[in-house]
């Protein structure tokens, strides 16, 4: 019997995965909050490196408790957003649906268990280039890779399933029986590149290619390698200069927390950087340069208006500096 | 006898400190470059909450070979010009003047004895806010003090003259017998807010002020206080608190680094972010929340086009980045 699905957050991620199911024949039912009535009324669009598509007739939600009853519930949102995750999924857990969390950062699946005891958790990482391009349009770039794993009690077999619905798709998708790991190696990338195009207002190619910002990178991710290990999701040293590797190689790019911080939207900084540097504290490891950065990003969050950037605080009535000399 | 006196860099600093001793009395030469034609005709202007005044006849000049053989040297360049010095001061050392260096970071005097080994060298900090605005025109705006010591095999004595020169012209001037221990001290203040105001482009209210950016401050002084503790300068770990008391108090200020930046200058990375992490090093301490920012600020420094600013290279041709999620 083949699942049914629904996408929590239909973004540039949701956009690109609940599409490519529902391009394959899957029933997929959407929730959108502002392109709502645009792709009830005109569909999903889909520019993809995998081939263009459009959806013509979307099964579109505008909240949750409209939606049927799901098997897969994706949540594609960010995890800025988890705080109403409790509320947004109470209405669609009764049958005992599968909550599956495409997000980045540590401890998101715990951190829902704690606030839905009974509900049935997986989640995943998603290796993808992707953004938002106006209302109901994703372009996705490039990548697309799937990683995901069952948490707590929930059957991993369902999990497989799920992604061979991926494989069917035309997505690749894997499964890990160690999703914590999984989390830990994202962000041996995630960690240093996310805060540092944000802090230093650039791109990866720049921070890769400059010796000093790449000796930054690098001990950016010993520091997660080091607290991974610590909190027993091993990794080798030598995957920093792997990904440094395969960054060189990659076009320049905007990680999303960039982009969050352009367009004055929340940054991830609980999930990206407190969650692994608390982890570590209590296992005795200090991670310095991971919560330096994680400070310059609290920072930053506030005072983005000094930036003459949309959000945050901005500086009428600051009196001229002095100067120190 | 008194002292004949030659300025070095008559800028903020030298334009301040040598017009102080000018205007009390004392015979002072001061070498100047860009304003070399205005102060010859039209003086030197100092306007400061000390007192406004103005040097009408300036001993001004153009190169240090035409400048007479001086018994006290005040160097008041940048350390990013440090590289010239033995060159600028050749000319003038037949008379065995000392040659002091008023400026910040580590090991300053230590670099140009071992260029000059037979020079008498003493140092200097300057803890004030005054800035140029304009040619042959100072602003001071307050502070002023001067601590002052001897390098090496100079006479402390010579140190001592020198300091009751400043305070007889209205300088606040001590002496300390431990000039690396007070460069350490100064540090503690200027690694932190030097750095930051430059990385996170605000001042140093908003860093004390907002509670990530405090602690991270917190946390990069009592670096410098564990760094100057293992190269033999301890200080107390209170100091880090009473700093970030003082600057709660002070109004914003943009530090010279940050000035720096914004005109396109080279910053100071050298004396005041490699040489700590580096003797540090040497003595088996690791500075991570230093390093970090000194890559950052080497990062910056290289790439400062991207930000809109002057200096630094710019971003023709490069593509549009692209999006991960």
């Amino acid at each position: 019997m083949a699942f049914r699905y629904g996408v929590i957050g239909t973004g540039a991620l949701g956009g690109f995965y609940g599409g490519m199911l529902a391009r394959a024949g899957r029933e997929v039912h959407f929730l959108l909050r502002s392109d709502y009535d645009h792709v009830r009324r005109l569909g999903l669009r889909v520019d993809s490196v995998l081939g263009d598509f459009h959806l013509d007739r979307v099964r579109a939600y505008p909240e949750t408790g409209l939606m049927p009853e799901c098997d897969i519930l994706l949540v594609c949102l960010k995890t800025t957003s988890n705080p109403l995750l409790p509320e947004l999924l109470r209405p669609l857990l009764g049958a005992g649906g599968v909550v599956l969390l495409l997000q980045n950062g540590l401890e998101v699946e715990e951190d829902l268990q704690d606030r839905l005891p009974a509900a049935a958790i997986a989640g995943g990482l998603a290796f993808v280039c992707c953004h938002k391009v106006g209302p109901g349009h994703v372009r996705h770039l490039d990548y697309g890779a799937l990683t995901l794993g069952a948490h707590g009690r929930t059957d991993p077999e369902i999990v497989r399933l799920v992604a061979a619905d991926f494989r069917a798709a035309g997505v690749q998708a894997e499964c890990t029986p160690d999703l914590a790991a999984a989390r830990w190696r994202k962000l041996v990338w995630n960690v240093p590149f996310n805060g540092l195009t944000v802090v230093m207002d650039t791109t990866t190619d720049r921070l890769v290619r400059h010796e000093a910002s790449r000796r930054l990178v690098r001990e950016i991710m010993l520091e997660v390698i080091h607290g991974a290990g610590r909190c027993g999701a091993p990794l080798p040293e030598a995957l920093a200069d792997e990904m440094i590797e395969q960054t060189l190689r990659m076009t320049p790019y905007a990680p999303s927390m960039k982009l969050d911080y352009d367009h004055g939207r929340p940054m991830e900084i609980e999930t990206i950087y407190s969650r692994p540097v608390q982890a570590a504290a209590r296992s005795g490891l200090d991670l310095p340069r991971i919560s330096s950065l994680e400070w310059q990003l609290r920072f930053l969050q506030d005072f983005r208006g000094d930036r003459g950037l949309p959000g945050g605080e901005s500086t009428p009535g600051i009196p001229e500096p002095r100067v120190e000399t």
